[in-house]
């Protein structure tokens, strides 16, 4: 195995930052790594919203569902899918932009993940800890108030960065055979592995947390998949310009 | 700059190949790295379908628009956003599981995005290169009927990898202070700073084909966006149970 590699399968996500500043020049690297990241008919479909102002930290940790370390973190990155940019350039070529496909939301939101892994990489290589803040979608609208999002962009994900102040575990992850099948998709055993891999799980938050948490995978799974999800984001992104038609 | 962070900004597309295998245990090495990019909710929601058939390889080359190097990369993984194994999960706790909202779409695509990039950089740190094909979105259905992809799963994006028999040139990116903003949204005086980085792109591309090719950026972007882009993703997508309420 590889140093990258090795890199790679140690991610966890940082909660607990140092109050050590990020280099500037740093955080120039780990944006440009981020760009050369592949990109759907060379769209970019990505803008970075860099948020330094701790009344905008502190607004943005309490909607994204009271998340402490939004505040703490030394970078905190808004990650939007942008397609106001490209649409711009096609009125400047006197072309009316055809809005609001299902297919333009895709490369754009896929065009925001590739490219945030890339600076996590980057980030993680230079002994940065970070996580991913999917809960600025908890209140997608107020967030585009508060930063200025326009239409025909939204708000993917936020991303906290800084020095990690803890070392926790990294977190078991399905076998391989369940998430890679071969010539066609084919999950007749995967319950049953699924079970040994929950008695991982279990143990994992079992030790973790000294007994308090013994929550298995697929429990997980029933509370996510069993109850609605941000059923605000249908409308929110209309109103943004995302159609999905 | 780091060794990984150079790597991550050496990326280009690989569309030419030599016939080298890929030894085995690299291919679950790189499998296993993209499992522990950072997944929303520990969803995992992604599913991989390697595709060694050389007659689905040489039909889904033709799906994705004729992209040859679908048939002749050493590996074609299918890159699938999975909500069945989580919505079984659901099913075995006595739950049922709520389906359709953007919500989980949004999360289960971004989940394949990224450990797909995961992938990438674990591959690329082996020597190997890689190209994303999105153009297999240009017939989801058939993609499905063909690898068995059931519903609450469908096919984001292919992924070529194998030894490069070609070296391109990096392709010019936008400059940060485009895609990198302070506090707030602000794209005041984008447009301009897009009119030099299209010179630039121009002359890439000039250099490149000899002088055959001279599109800029922009004008890119107006063919992409001033046109409808694959329509039949909605209807697809709510075929497949992505409903997008």
């Amino acid at each position: 195995m590889n140093e990258i590699i090795r890199l790679l399968k140690s991610h966890r996500s940082i909660r607990k930052f140092t109050n050590q500043p990020i280099d500037e020049e740093l955080l120039l690297e780990m944006i440009r790594a981020g760009q050369c990241a592949a990109t759907s008919s060379f769209l970019q479909g990505t803008t970075v919203i860099r948020v330094k102002n701790p009344k905008h930290r502190k607004k943005i940790a309490v909607l994204a569902g009271n998340q402490q370390y939004v505040e703490t973190a030394a970078e905190f990155l808004m990650f939007c899918a942008d397609l106001k940019r490209s649409g711009d350039c096609c009125e400047m070529h006197g072309k009316t932009v055809a809005e609001g496909f299902t297919e333009h939301f895709i490369i754009a939101t896929v065009d925001a993940a590739l490219m945030a892994q890339n600076v996590v990489i980057a980030a993680e290589s230079e002994g940065l800890g970070i996580c991913y803040i999917g809960g600025i979608r908890n209140n997608p609208a107020e967030i585009c108030k508060l930063l200025n999002i326009p239409k025909n962009v939204y708000p993917v994900f936020g991303l906290c960065i800084g020095y990690p102040a803890q070392n926790p575990e990294t977190k078991p992850r399905l076998p391989v055979s369940v998430v890679l099948k071969n010539e066609v998709y084919e999950d007749m055993d995967d319950l049953n592995i699924i079970a040994m891999y929950d008695e991982h799980v279990r143990e994992y938050y079992r030790t973790r947390t000294g007994g308090k948490k013994e929550l298995c995978w697929s429990e997980q799974m029933a509370e996510l998949l069993g109850k609605e999800s941000r059923p605000h984001m249908r409308a929110f992104l209309r109103e943004q310009g995302f159609e999905m038609k």
